[in-house]
């Protein structure tokens, strides 16, 4: 056999590998397959509760949305997902580009747009019931996003805490408080319906990060200047619930609806 | 340019298109990846205010799992999905397998046994807290299995509904009651922990099959002879939302505590 038909050889075997008979097991995943899910780490009960260890690792919750809120492990800041980069705003205020941290809570998804409406001069009540007068029913979940700038905006972020750790009501009594005037940014986050309470933040939860990206944190109030707001319809949702001891031995408080409030508003 | 050259140059050009240097889109799936997920199509609140008009295919429902419960288009008849097969017991008491008709509420996972408990002589209140007791947690989803002879079971199912549909609470009130004496068979379906309650129902929610397949329907009273009891810890749910008009429009019930408790066990 001459060397050419034994190199020809070697290449159809070489080759042969590629050609794949059997892709049963095999399936292709792409953005869009998976898009209209709400992807959620842990419950809002269990965070209330004081479980802020981390057990999933940033780097894999982007694998499943991009563009979401959150914490992270200890509680050491608030998260900002936004355009599939996770931003720790700390607190010193301070926003920082992050990857190889973990989260004990948090929500994200692959936004796509289905409404948009251009706001201007309203606070954040007037926005609440605007926007929530715009969806198309109570029953469903949205991704809220509003981008543009805000004659004011007040949030808050907390420190990374120490064992035993403290219910999250009373570590918000300790907060960082950032007010800012006349800043652009984007406001990331969801509504969520009343019968997914004990999972998730009935209706709205936001944080904001400013356009710069360097600063943000949980929002607890604003006024709108000039934003154009956006929802995503999110008919699906994945919950990853802890399998840690702690969890397992957890009781969750009756007064959960209160304290909520509490944790998200002051 | 030899003729060597430009054949190797064109085997080149071919085999290159075979290496994939980026794999960011391909994932492998396999039932082992999803297991330990609860994957429920609608929710109970929406079944209990009467959204009987089933939306997903059997077929498409037993992609997501080999083993649970729910019921079909127009509340036609009991659910239950056990190795791989999805039966449907109708109101006539027979269990047909079926497979081209949709479902309004599923709820399905890959089974999987973490602990099995062989158990005699007890009815179903002290075989719901003696099981109860061997959970590792309340917090937590369980797959609930048994399967051996029962003394005495009681079942129900409903026959298909016409619109405009009755509440769940109502059409329970003309169900056909089945009432098996010495018979051998598996009782299929979940625990679900409280804080999960408006999206399924809390506590058990247990449907039969009879081991030779004929009959069964949804679990209002048994008494054990002699069973193995397994259950599968599943820490994960998936949840389809609804998406129709009838969905968004609904009004959900104040008293769905007590509703459920009426459509469970009676």
């Amino acid at each position: 056999m001459n060397i050419f038909v034994k190199f020809l050889m070697v290449i159809m075997v070489l080759f042969s590998g590629c050609i794949d008979t059997n892709d049963n097991s095999v399936l292709e995943v792409n953005s869009e397959q998976f898009s209209d899910v709400l992807y959620q780490v842990s419950t809002i009960n269990a965070l209330m509760e004081g479980l802020y260890d981390g057990f999933i690792p940033v780097s894999d919750l982007l694998t499943h949305g991009d563009f979401g809120i959150g914490t992270f492990d200890k509680l050491d800041g608030e998260m900002v997902v936004l355009d599939g980069i996770c931003y720790q705003i700390k607190a010193d205020g301070v926003a920082y580009t992050v990857e190889n941290v973990t989260t004990p809570f948090a929500v994200v998804t692959w936004f796509e747009n289905d409404e948009t409406y251009y706001l201007n001069d309203m606070n954040i009540s007037e926005f609440e019931s605007y926007f929530e007068s715009k969806f198309p029913s109570k029953n469903m979940i949205y991704a809220v996003k509003l981008t543009g700038n805000f004659s004011k905006i007040k949030t808050r972020s907390v420190s990374p805490q120490e064992k035993t750790y403290e219910k999250l009501a009373d570590v918000v009594k300790n907060q960082s408080i950032f007010e800012f005037e006349n800043v652009s940014g984007t406001c990331v986050g969801f509504w969520i319906p009343d019968f997914m309470s004990g999972l998730n933040v009935p209706l709205y939860h936001l944080h904001f990060i400013t356009d710069d990206r360097t600063a943000g944190g949980h929002i607890l109030d604003f006024e709108i200047n000039s934003v154009e707001a956006s929802f995503d319809i999110t008919p699906e949702f994945y919950v990853i619930l802890p399998t840690s001891e702690e969890y397992y031995g957890m009781e969750f408080s009756d007064n959960l609806e209160n304290d909520i409030k509490i944790v998200e508003k002051q």
